[in-house]
């Protein structure tokens, strides 16, 4: 006996259970369930497979590595500064070609800065005095550029003065710049180097065509269609396709990403750079008080008697940001499985939406309840 | 009759069918279902849909440019340097406004360094000698500053010396420094510009306020309630946010990350940035070897006769990090029914268990294991 | 009655329903389906849980802060720049200690460049001229060194010269080098400090052990058995580790990506930093074009006349880049009823396709349908 019920219940383990349904021959809510299942298997086959492509395994920790060359001189006169020839090595800061790279477009040059006792610019809130008790000895003058002497500098008794400072004299003359010294700086162009690495799948490849014809990357100019591996642009084309002149940044500078973009499909072998510009300093075309881009830097040298003398620059110039994202995908049966059990979890969702109408909306529901919920009475 | 079959196959697509229930008058385990369906709704309302917004589609794919200015000024005075006048061009490395940036506080000058012949420095272990055997002629000094020139240098026949080496000429004096050299730079601020965009929205905005008043980002400093739109910083106030002295890190240096969090619900137009600071060196409050920031720069000079000579700058500072991070959401049907149907699933999972519950942990269940099953025997 | 009604509507609220399943005794379809439940189990066990942990909530936001820096001096001589010695202030450009640093192993110098006049490098293609009116006056050179004179300097009437240029004189003579001139570099040292946190769980950690004894981090080197938490590398070892001898970048240079994982799991407290190294400028072993990595970078000096003349250095070497991931995950309740409810609507998937083989693909099927749909006919 025992061993029968065993064997019963050995048996029944492969029983297959399946629900039991009972058919309720209501048109609307069956047709409305046939819409909701075609809506789901629409869903299921046409966003998560083909759009999403949930059956693939993705990764998206891409490995990146951006090397940087621009090409291009320029020569400006100012009476600052005289004839001056601006190379590479000069005009991007910092010259060592990484993803983070400022050029130089325009700038203000103060040269021959000794330490000394000068007056403060009248620029400087902070330097302004009427007497020579407001530059206290020894203060520093907030947002200025020395510690005061004590002095009040002015022209006549009554007038408005700046404190006397010690600093690096003379102090700097910033004037709002009228128009761009490096006036071919649009010219210029920028070689952007880019190698990814997708580790999951163990692929990698470069933004640069393979090629032993080593005069291709000395002239060649990216193009979308006819050389989408020659990674070469010209700074006023990058500008033009982030939907600005050059011409608006050249003068105070400004900011633009230059995001590439690795969208890859290794099932069908397909991995290729995309490239986007943006204007990352400005919404819509407002100019404001905020635009533009500068900053100081200097020159150090010693004269003979081992005194210690500068050249001050103020550098305007348009900053290039080279951010890298992307994604490969391969087939998983895995991932096909989660995507495909995630779609179906949504047609319980429709049931239950239809068995709430069935059972509570419609006139006939009663009876539907009755028969559904078996020994409910 | 093939028509009527065919007629009746396909009205019977149109059929809704439905799961036939059985009802177990359980009131134990009834509850224990009613129960986890509330948790589950609650869950549904509660985490999925206030608290984690599942009706919204994100983007997390934030692009982000910052630019930093410093303004504060200092003066120092050492025995080698003397009188030195610090403005931003040389307190800040690199100068040109990244979101990584170093401010001095402390320095130690070795000027006048020239290539000739001197001893090695006490401090490296492999630059001890006691014969000039032990200084191999042309061999590098391990972690030392030049190449060993074949002598040893001692006081006297018994003790030990040091090699001599040719290198940069004094070799520096490096000690432990005992208090910071820019004593103010507690009170230098910096000014953070941050731009981001979401591009799937289209969406871009900026840390600064839109105004046309061009003296409020020159007097302004952030406030989280009066000015949440002046990202302008003292340097002390950030040490202090992140739970730090100043002190506690200007004579040695540290490392300070300032995190720019954008997490805008664009349904209700609620993007503002919101500003963290945390120390980046140092875990609790133990000072280890480990803490601390410095490294060495150096300018480069030529006397009149061509020769080269430099200074050797060793720096202490704090180092800023600035990190933007941040999503935007706005209302998106499929991801609506996604966090629906996910939520639903979990109703599932209920069932299952309550089913367990019922049909082998309760003194009826084999009854009700009759009933649920048709034709188990 | 309404009472009656009303209460009883109460209780069955109370009434656990379940959904009536009908037995298949058929034995393919029932080992089928549990089949399929026994691989769901494996997979909500085996992967969600135990290769996933799909019961943690987890943390990826990792913010970290990385430090390096360079042990290790190199003498060279040239007879452009003689003898001389290279510490870390020199061959590691930026000399800050970032996360993305070069190191110079190979270098070019052309001393003494001053502003004048003198004919372009025969190697720029644009340069080229058979007669003065190539050269037109006041044009710049495209990828060349300065502006044109207007002069076409020939040795002959017949052969093909280079037009004189403005620029910085005399211009660079650059040629392939043949040896790398910072023969040692292969064993300088890098120290890399990384400190990370995880904000979510307010967990932080550092790559370098918290010890008192001060010689231990100028001694150690890393070992992953040995020493894990000395984060002292040579040069050498780097590349090696990245597959690569050190004598196949240092003439022409390279790129290495530093990887440093941290995949902790907090339940344990098991978080340890990993290291990975993988050359990021060469896919396979196939040497081509886009190779190496060089850049010009420039030293300024002034004669006692005040006139500007500069060194240009020209410099090759391996650029490492510091890339910090990682991910922290602890218990959560919820992440657990998320992972295990999303296995559990595998199930579903599982009985739906059971079911489609149980009605149409065996011979019972209609038979089984009758059943399954309780009036259907």
């Amino acid at each position: 006996m025992a061993g029968s019920f065993c064997k019963g219940r050995f048996f029944s383990l492969f029983d297959y259970k399946t629900e039991k349904y009972i058919v309720a021959k209501n048109k609307k809510v069956g047709v409305l369930y046939r819409l909701f299942q075609l809506f789901v298997f629409g869903y299921i086959i046409g966003w998560v497979f083909i759009s999403k492509k949930g059956y693939q395994e993705t990764d998206e920790a891409i490995q990146s590595s951006v090397i940087t060359k621009l090409k291009g001189v320029s020569i400006t006169n100012t009476t600052e500064s005289g004839l001056l020839v601006w190379g590479p090595e000069d005009y991007v800061i910092p010259p060592q070609g990484e993803a983070v790279l400022f050029v130089v477009t325009n700038f203000f040059e103060t040269p021959n800065q000794k330490l000394g006792y000068c007056a403060e610019s009248p620029k400087v809130l902070d330097g302004h005095c009427r007497d020579d008790k407001d530059c206290k000895k020894g203060k520093m003058v907030v947002a200025g550029h020395g510690g005061m002497s004590g002095r009040c500098l002015r022209k006549d008794e009554n007038s408005t003065g700046t404190c006397e400072i010690y600093g690096w004299c003379p102090i700097e003359k910033t004037n709002r710049p009228q128009r761009p010294l490096l006036t071919n700086a649009e010219n210029f162009t920028i070689y952007i180097k880019n190698f990814i690495k997708f580790p999951k799948f163990g692929f990698s490849k470069s933004n640069v065509l393979q090629t032993t014809d080593e005069s291709y990357l000395r002239k060649c100019r990216y193009n979308e269609e006819l050389h989408p591996y020659c990674p070469i642009f010209r700074l006023g084309d990058i500008t033009r396709r982030a939907g600005f002149k050059f011409q608006d940044m050249d003068t105070f500078g400004g900011s633009i990403g230059i995001m590439i973009e690795w969208d890859c499909d290794l099932d069908k072998g397909d991995c290729h750079p995309r490239y986007y510009f943006t204007r990352l300093d400005i919404s819509g075309c407002n100019k404001t008080l905020t635009t533009g881009f500068n900053f100081r830097h200097t020159r150090y040298f010693k004269n003979a008697a081992g005194e210690s003398y500068r050249s001050l620059f103020k550098v305007y110039g348009v900053r290039f940001n080279i951010m890298v994202y992307g994604k490969a995908g391969a087939f998983s049966i895995v991932s096909t499985a989660i995507s495909l059990a995630g779609g179906l979890a949504l047609l319980g969702a429709g049931a239950f939406f239809c068995d709430l109408v069935l059972l509570y909306l419609i006139k006939k529901g009663e009876a539907y309840r009755e028969r559904k919920f078996e020994g409910s009475r």
